[in-house]
C-alpha cells in the first residue's frame, strides 16, 4: 500500500500503457460527447482531424482507469476534490497505445484533518510515436501511514 | 447557428438537463474508473460516500453531452484545447437529475487565426435539491460568422 508518505515532489511513477479501438472511441462519443469528428467516418475525414479521434473525455478516462488499476487501488486514496488543468495536445486515434507516467508536483499534509495530505501531481500520456497527447495536473488526497497519523 | 460573435462575458446559457440511473454509474466506473465506491454496493456503504457515487468522469461527461447537445452542435464549434479547472465539488448519485448552465468569462479573437476566437466559460451543475455538484472551466475555439472574418 502507498499512503502520503510515499510520495515526494519530483518522483515519477510508470502508470503502464492502454490501447483505445476504433468502436471504442465511437460507442464513448455516442454516449456523451457525439459531435461528428467522434462519430462519423466521413464528417471526420472532411474535418480538420482528417478522420476518427477520441473524445477528449474519454482519453482522459482512458487515463483514470490506468491511475486507478496502476496507482489508486494499492494506496490510500480518498478520492480527489477536482483537477487544475487539462491539454489535449494531440488526437487520440483508432489503435493508439497511449503510456502514462505520474509526476507528483506538491505534497501539501492537511491541516484539518491530520491522518491525510494532498498530492498535486501531473499525469502525461505518450503515443506509440512517442508524442505527448495529454496532459492533466490533479489533486488527489491520500491517508497518511497509520502509526505516522498524529 | 452560433458563431464567436453571438458569445459576451456574463452571457448565460441554459444547457438543461439529465438523470445518471445505478447501471450508467457503475458501468461507466467498472469501464474507467473501478474504485469500490463507484462499482461495489457493500464497499460503496462502508466508504465515506455511504453508497455508490458516480466517478467524477463521468459527471463530466454527462455535462459534455449536455454541452454538445444543446450547443456545440448548433455552433461554429471548433474543438478545445483543454481545460482550466474543474472542481467536484459533492457526490453525484444514482437517480440525481443534474442541470447545467454555461457562464462566458472572457472572449479572445485569435491573433494568428482571423476567422476564429477562443471562448473561457465556466460549466456548473446543480443536482434536484439545487445544489452545485460540479464546475468546469474550460477553453473552447468558435469559428466567426464567416462575413465578420477579416
Amino acid at each position: 500500500m502507498l499512503y502520503f508518505e510515499d510520495f515526494h515532489p519530483g518522483q515519477e511513477i510508470d502508470l503502464g500503457h492502454c490501447s483505445v479501438s476504433e468502436s471504442e472511441i465511437v460507442d464513448f462519443a455516442r454516449q456523451f460527447d457525439p459531435q461528428p469528428f467522434h462519430v462519423d467516418h466521413e464528417a471526420a475525414r472532411a474535418s480538420h482531424f482528417g478522420g476518427l479521434v477520441a473524445s477528449g473525455w474519454h482519453t482522459c478516462s482512458l487515463l483514470m482507469r490506468q491511475i486507478v488499476e496502476n496507482l489508486l487501488l494499492r494506496s490510500a486514496s480518498h478520492g480527489s476534490p477536482g483537477v487544475d488543468e487539462i491539454r489535449w495536445l494531440l488526437p487520440v486515434r483508432p489503435g493508439d497505445v497511449l503510456s502514462t507516467k505520474m509526476k507528483v508536483i506538491e505534497i501539501t499534509p492537511s491541516k484539518s484533518r491530520p491522518d491525510r495530505g494532498v498530492i498535486r501531481c501531473e499525469y502525461v500520456a505518450f503515443n506509440q510515436a512517442g508524442a505527448c497527447v495529454v496532459t492533466m495536473k490533479t489533486l488527489g488526497m491520500f491517508g497518511r501511514r497509520p502509526q505516522d497519523a498524529a
